[in-house]
């Protein structure tokens, strides 16, 4: 039976994102958190601060594109069997309006989930006052390593 | 006369490119620092540390997207005149290899330099022990904001 | 006040946009045909034929971009103002699942309308037997000339 | 040992894209034709004609993305084993200039070839009295099916 896209997970493969992501110095780095973790659907949270930002004072476009790549990585990785690995193989981003506000949220949907391949959507939206405003719209290619731990190897 | 892409690029172009470089918080935030500045291309460095790896040690696509994103945006914005500012409109990048080594070179280089419309290529290399290897290739469009200042806003 | 996207258009811009399509020899020798033609939102369907196959008898990515291209910036063109020509700047596509099937419809949806840039999200689908299933999605850029007439220049 | 990008190909190699081109419905309803085949590098070129027209009477970015995929698809097919398939995952092309004159030629060329993954570069130039104009530039990915058979299936 397929699962459906934004339903719930079972708490051993939760885990295993959670875990995933906690080894990923970038996310904390950035400030960045796991917020959702659904069946092929992940966000996550990035709240503003300086040593975030572009030029203008704006959320930087490489801190947007980060939490989506996690963002879509791990929605992809939700679907894919536990003892495997997840690595983007591409990603492109629309950068649609300004990204400033309190924080910024990635939220990554599987829309084809394939043995080898597969691919996410991510949305990006900037909270600011009451508003939400889609900021940030992406397409990401991932590729289902099998049999690969998804931990640092040993010395190269 | 044209501009040689790759040439020389006078005192004041460097300074404007400097100076907003220096307004990026998460260039320094990231430990990204301006390598080359020439005109239409420019380079920016990222030595290896924890805070910038994903789940197995490597260097975080985000990161690299980041370093991507800026050396493209300010390679474009040493070809826009001086009253001005640059916009990612869009960027689409390929994870080719594994990116582990001492540090990252992002190179960024203009395709087509347009009054509206900037498009760039960027690749991004693995500097480790002797080697340099391609870890990602990157294209992205800029735009060029005639009269907008390059400096945050007043308030909102 | 702001249309709605996929809500009706006048009179006046449907034949615009239909003149528009009826000057892409492109389309006719494809065989595709404008379907919908709603505010933001424009869909064209192409009938399966040898002469749009790749090697293993699919419809051909090309012809699938072709259709995506033109459903995404006749979705543009619907919110541009009455004199002024819709080009595209960059188009990204993935392709999901094998194009097979009695016809393909590509649906373009505007997510962000802008004042020169907008961007749009296609989503192409295969009609077979009583399956419609999504084979392609893209995401596109497009720029709005104001002032340039939408047909043939005279003699360069 | 490595065959070098732009090299020399086998007879059998070259037969392998020759007749997989033939096969390809779409080029020749286009006009087009293979031009270079070496090893990881294949141009492909399309004269003009009304039928790849877009409205204003340029080439349509549909023709010019349809000879881009073709290219890179087989640029990647020459580095690939003999019983073997390729398929386009994703292409994402940015027009850069109006793509008129009297051919368009797409030059494809692989800047990873990978077990599974084979990424390419495209570029496409507009041939126009003694100039050669660059009208696009694509990044491209591609997946090879090993022991899948390059020819139609049998009936579904």
């Amino acid at each position: 039976m397929k699962a459906e896209i934004g339903g719930p997970i079972d708490g051993e493969t939760e885990r295993r994102i959670r875990d995933s992501f906690g080894r990923q110095g970038l996310m904390a780095h950035l400030g960045a958190t796991l917020h959702e973790v659904r069946h092929g659907l992940v966000s996550i949270r990035m709240p503003f601060r300086a040593e975030l930002s572009q030029q203008h004072g704006y959320f930087h476009a490489g801190g947007t594109s980060a939490i989506a790549d996690s963002a879509g990585g791990y929605a992809a990785y939700t679907t894919f069997p536990a003892a495997s690995s997840v690595l983007t193989v591409e990603l492109k981003i629309n950068l649609l309006n300004p990204a400033y506000g309190e924080a910024l949220e990635a939220r990554g949907t599987v829309i084809k989930a394939g043995r080898t391949l597969t691919v996410c959507q991510i949305e990006v939206f900037a909270e600011r006052d009451d508003e939400r405003v889609l900021v940030a719209l992406a397409q990401q290619t991932l590729i289902c390593l099998e049999g690969r731990r998804d931990t640092p190897a040993g010395p190269r």
